[in-house]
């Protein structure tokens, strides 16, 4: 079975073709400035080559009818025809609580995702866009949409109903919803089986820190809470993120004369490290560099394992202890200085690091703590290509042995 | 020494009046309805007998000079003259990162105390107006201000600064300050020592539940972190606010065709424990009692529960590990069923409530732990008027001592 991947944003969408088991990746790549001049494809294989075709593209119908016309040029050798695709797996970012585990994208299906495009005003709408275009396109092709909240819906009323008025709830529903849902389910399912906690009672708590940052506390493979909420603002530091701050900072700055969209843009765009290091930067690479001399790149390091390390310890109450500790995303799985400072002082919840094991541990699947650790550390990279992929060819072949 | 202990609101003055060593309570009440209709001042006396007043008080100024005349009516027999007031001591919220001690009340400061009233401007002005009074009508006694954020300004930078752009700490002073610093000193102070730690080192977590609801992480007597932030909305569920939510979500709701300030007022006054039970009630013995039957009423306090148990944990973890946790204010020190239901699955971290010791400590000083728990669990009675005394008969005495 070879697998489409979309992932469909306002004016890019970035794919991947997967093969049969999903394990093969074929290539990956992404087009450019849809609707905007210098519209491109960029496709990359795994073997290093490259490949680049440039082309105005109007709207998402153009753009993934071009690029599938660049997939079977023979030359390329990917794929000899469009009905090789055997289905597309789309990542829609709002599921709401209509969804918590992926599905085959009906008419039924995008009636619900449009409707949900209110609480998920900048994604929704061109993850729909997508839909639309590959149904036009690969028309003899299912295809399955994969939640970024479905997998946090498990969380009881407790963790996810914010103190506010009720009617806010009823009405609007304002709530803790979660993101990066396909993230901590891909990297939970293998920690548990590293863990040797497959089919067994397990607490984890799953730490995806890329640009964006989130931690899950995952009990016996249900989500009981997540550090995102109604919108991936709340929770950790992020890069330009500031994760949670006091709601009553904004009416402030609006006092001292901020625009309220101005306010929003600062907090999207322009806070977390990014913010902390005064302007600096909001990669965490870059700001280890300087810490040394820049007093500003080392709070902004500080802070963000400092908040960290406080919600490991909130996600270890509110699970009652912890078996495992997992680290993912760009800076969970690339640095060891982020691990080791996040750890630091938590041996009374049994987590000890093996400084060695931590040093060699990035960029790949690692054990990090100690022999001696009541609490498995691990590094797992994740792979949300890979997880969408697997979800549609499970709800795939659902439907062709149901049928 | 006799001490005056004010609390001035914009409408209203609480008052304590204090004898040698702070400890004996002469009397105290409330002058209320200031510059309105309708004014009055209440006093109790420790026996229960209470003297009740009616003058409208068109300002501070006359609202003391009358609480001042009351206090010398031979028939109370509570002060021969007002000279025997030898010092006042005046609650003030917002001390910024000017004042980490209670002061001498002198011109600098009442200057500091007004230029800080950009960042607590509903409590710094009348506080200020109280302190003016005071000043002329009994010009011979010295007045000291303590101060509600003083106790935390050990905060290190990593507690208190917030990911966001570093300008508006540098323009406007936004950072995490905390409150009820008055009171989490009062119950940490006390903690230290029947847990006998004293001059040892020592890992304390003080819990203040009251309306207003804040914990405090304090390492070797000094604050490392604490729940309320720039403003006392952060943190944890209180009665009418929400604590911690997502800022994404004041944009929505102006989306919607919420005003901000409408806004502000939901979740100043209509959240938390009131917001949670769908306008039920902001009090915790209320919800109690409807728990059984109305489902939101549980919600609220299973919320108000689980949000404070991660508080638990995440300090827990900021301190690397916990010796001792309090419990304090109307809720911490009268519900046992709070107290359980909050450490209930925290054994991990050694903490093991003792059912009937739990049961039978509300109200007063109690250790409500097992023997065999590793973190000693107490409720401790807050008194912040007490400490303000205390405070406020230290500063003078040191005054006097130097002169």
């Amino acid at each position: 079975m070879k697998i489409l991947v979309l992932n469909s944003g306002s004016s890019s969408v970035k794919f991947q073709l997967r093969n049969s088991g999903c394990e093969e990746l074929i290539c990956k790549g992404l087009i450019e400035r849809i609707g905007e001049k210098g519209g491109a494809v960029h496709i990359k294989f795994p073997d290093g080559r490259q490949h680049d075709e440039e082309l105005d593209l109007e709207d998402h119908i153009k753009a993934l009818d071009y690029l599938l016309k660049v997939l079977v040029k023979p030359e390329l050798d990917i794929l000899g025809s469009l009905s090789e695709i055997d289905a597309v797996g789309h990542r829609v970012v709002h599921g709401g609580e209509s969804y918590s585990k992926s599905v085959l994208l009906n008419d039924e299906a995008l009636k619900t995702i449009d409707e949900l495009s209110g609480l998920a005003p900048l994604h929704n709408p061109p993850n729909l866009k997508g839909i639309l275009a590959c149904r036009e396109i690969l028309p003899n092709a299912p295809q399955v949409g994969v939640f970024d909240t479905a997998f946090h819906q498990t969380m009881p009323q407790s963790s996810f109903m914010y103190a506010i008025p009720r009617e806010l709830y009823d009405k609007f529903g304002v709530r803790r919803y979660g993101f990066h849902g396909t993230s901590h389910s891909f990297i939970h399912t293998r920690a548990r089986k590293l863990s040797g906690l497959d089919d067994k009672p397990s607490k984890i708590a799953t730490a995806h820190l890329g640009n964006g940052c989130s931690i899950a506390a995952v009990l016996n493979g249900e989500v009981l809470d997540t550090s995102m909420g109604f919108t991936p603002l709340e929770g950790l530091v992020m890069g330009t993120r500031p994760g949670d701050i006091d709601p009553a900072l904004i009416s402030f700055l609006v006092e001292k004369g901020y625009e309220l969209s101005e306010i929003m843009k600062l907090l999207q765009k322009k806070s977390g490290l990014l913010g902390l290091s005064n302007g600096l930067s909001n990669d965490m690479r870059t700001l280890l560099e300087k810490s040394e001399r820049d007093k500003n790149a080392r709070l902004a390091f500080e802070v963000f394992c400092y908040r960290l390390k406080k919600y490991i310890g909130a996600y270890a109450a509110a699970l009652g202890g912890l078996d495992v500790l997992v680290f993912s995303g760009g800076i969970g799985e690339g640095s060891a200085v982020v691990r080791n400072e996040t750890c630091r002082g938590l041996e009374f919840l049994g987590i000890e690091i093996d400084e060695e094991k931590n040093n060699d541990g990035s960029g790949k699947e690692a054990l990090i703590s100690k022999d001696s650790s009541n609490v498995k550390v691990y590094v797992i990279p994740t792979n949300e290509e890979l997880m969408i992929a697997k979800e549609t060819e499970l709800i795939v072949g659902d439907i062709q042995n149901s049928q």
